[in-house]
């Protein structure tokens, strides 16, 4: 049978991506042209509207401003981190019975799949007819199953941007510059500096992914030999980047993050009106009463210090690529942005479809005469939530650097075009 | 009389840009179209090359490669921060006369328009025939004299679109978000992130620049009342605040650095191994041993954390927009392009005129009809060379914000359209 006559709700979670209104909209234009759903609900910050009943009527929103959204970065509707408890999906359940809610889409990465899993299990438990299906973004690109995630490609797209520019300023002004990059336990963003490279000595020279163990003294070694061989060294180190490396670890093994390890030898002795009063939760104090900083943001300029430190090299730099990664307009993959767009219109054909199956939104390529191709298809929940993916293996070569080749096959074609840079003709340096 | 026949040396210098490529493009395409310049050559490095004879014949370079390059980020010829001493002007002279270099073109900010006036000066003295042109470049918009400068524009894009895709984050996941912008002792470019605002509650809602004051117990208060009054905080924050403020200053004070002042609370009590050894110039150690992290990275990163123990607010993030403001290959403003290679062409046609004065290309506006236009003229070296431009203290409302509508008729034209977010009918939040 064809999906109930009903409304629908839509809730956008985790971190922005900067597509993530295009899948948003998508589902919108979708889901106007059929008949099955009567009211299309926005939840202003996901499960939190949900709870508090603030919503944003969609289908009366003009065309102009879908069209103008859709192309807006971060989550026109808001975003929040939270996973519901039992008692908030039964407040939840309660306002979708009044407002007859029987379509419900949840666009986020896996932990907002595991949200949609929850919703979808209680649902069941009270056998109450939802249709409840995850729409992916994630600029991580870690989500199981699917060949990538949409909101990738154009965060992989700013990152080579930033590296390809920051490679001429490094040309011009020689020295090492380390440059930190989001994506805490996959590598993929990462990975995606290496696109900066158009010429034989550009950088990134070095590349740290979180997948493979860090070890400071090797990196202080390799930094010295690139700069030696180079006169520059430019670096991406991710954010996740760890001493066991993540393809090692022991099922229930945490990662000891490198950014953690360093921050532990910063001690902030900030005058006393300044520091933390009483009972704050915003900030840790550790056992000696030192505070710590939390986040990576210092990782590359206390790398960057141990760099000048111990190789005496005098021009050291870092940049933490911060929030832009996700959501600078101007970086947008144009390949990305249709993705976004059609995972949200597939989510509801799927949805409303005769023969209904919760799930996840999946991308697999389907090439054609070596011309780029996808479909999409509906993965359960289950498969999706909790875990995340790594970045393959088998990308990686015998000495521990990204295959090139094979990297570039699967990446390129959710970037789309770079700009190229110019190199003058019997002159190379 | 017109330029004398005889050959060309550019040299690029000082931090690189977006756009300074195409002030170096355009004068050798410039140049060719006439006979006074026999053969071009570009110095490596500036002044190193100018020392060191390594030279990149331009006139051989083919046009597809003059193109690629005029739209590459950063300097194609190389950079270099240094002034050269009368030892090293003699040195230059020897190769400048054996070469039969007649012009002198460098492309810079204000240091470099003081190379430029020392060379120029050592030539005068010498009576050796040499007419020399600066040719203006920087992010910082800080030079004397001109109306703006190349460089600033694209740089002013970069951040208007950092910011307006850091407010959508920041509506989609509310907080306190600081970042910190370029430009130590000059706020134009800190003053562009009021262009990310496109709706009457956009952020940024704080803008501190390093003319101004700045007292972070005042900071404090208007973090919490942005906070209360909106739930959220976008803040800009020039890496050059200061204790007195720039406008304050007395002839010969310098600024006391904020990023000075809160780095002096950090100690890095990093393992033996990683800290200095003997005779080692990259890096500071204070008269107690401890090492003191350099640069302004790590201010957006204490800021924050401040706001964390004092105002009690759980989400706090910094980022230090760093390179890519200068060298991000997707930012380029057309205006600002098309006006760096205005003044690479004019500093030619200057260069070889009847009546030559030796100075640098400025920039005046000459609208008509209300539309943008610009002309060029040539300013005295002296004029350019040492002092710099503070953001005009008469675009600064009395209760210290900046003066929206004047500073927007003076940036829009040079930062071109930017895009457009997109908000709900009927569902303001």
């Amino acid at each position: 049978m064809a999906g109930p006559k009903g409304n629908a709700v839509i809730g956008q979670s985790g971190g922005p991506t900067a597509v993530i209104n295009r899948s948003f909209i998508g589902a919108i234009i979708e889901a106007r042209k059929h008949g099955e759903i009567l009211e299309f609900y926005g939840a202003r910050h996901g499960i939190n509207g949900m709870l508090n009943n603030e919503y944003v009527p969609l289908f009366e929103q003009p065309n102009f401003v879908l069209q103008q959204i859709s192309c807006t970065t971060a989550a026109a509707l808001g975003s929040i981190r939270h996973k519901p408890s039992s008692d908030e999906c039964n407040r939840i359940f309660e306002n979708f019975k009044k407002m007859n809610v029987r379509y419900f889409f949840y666009i986020g990465g896996n932990d907002s799949a595991e949200t949609a899993y929850i919703i979808n299990s209680f649902a069941a438990h009270e056998k109450y007819d939802l249709r409840v299906v995850h729409i992916p973004k994630t600029i991580d690109n870690d989500l199981l199953i699917t060949d990538h995630c949409p909101g990738y490609g154009s965060a992989a797209k700013y990152v080579a941007c930033a590296f390809m520019g920051d490679n001429e300023d490094n040309r011009a002004l020689k020295g090492v510059k380390i440059n930190v990059v989001m994506g805490r336990n996959a590598g993929f963003l990462t990975a995606a500096s290496i696109l900066g490279r158009q010429y034989p000595k550009d950088g990134p020279h070095l590349v740290h992914m979180p997948e493979s163990p860090f070890d400071i003294d090797l990196f202080l070694k390799s930094v010295d030999k690139t700069f030696k061989d180079h006169g520059r060294a430019l670096i991406a180190v991710s954010e996740g980047i760890n001493k066991q490396g993540i393809y090692n670890l022991k099922t229930g093994e945490k990662p000891e993050y490198i950014s953690t390890w360093l921050n532990s030898f910063v001690n902030l002795n900030l005058p006393k009106k300044y520091m933390p009063k009483g009972e704050n939760k915003a900030v840790e104090v550790d056992s000696h009463g030192n505070v710590s900083l939390s986040g990576s943001g210092m990782m590359g300029d206390i790398l960057a210090y141990i760099v000048k430190s111990t190789l005496n090299i005098k021009r050291v730099r870092s940049d933490t690529l911060g929030y832009p990664q996700r959501s600078f307009p101007l970086a947008i993959s144009e390949v990305d942005a249709r993705e976004a767009f059609k995972v949200g219109v597939d989510a509801v054909i799927a949805a409303i479809g005769d023969h209904f199956d919760e799930g996840s939104v999946a991308i697999k390529r389907v090439d054609q005469d070596g011309i780029y191709k996808i479909e999409t298809f509906i993965s359960p929940l289950q498969s999706i939530q909790k875990n995340t993916r790594s970045f393959p293996k088998d990308w990686i070569t015998e000495d521990g650097k990204i295959d090139e080749r094979k990297f570039r096959e699967y990446v390129s074609p959710l970037v789309g075009e770079l700009p190229m840079a110019g190199r003058f003709v019997k002159a190379i340096f």
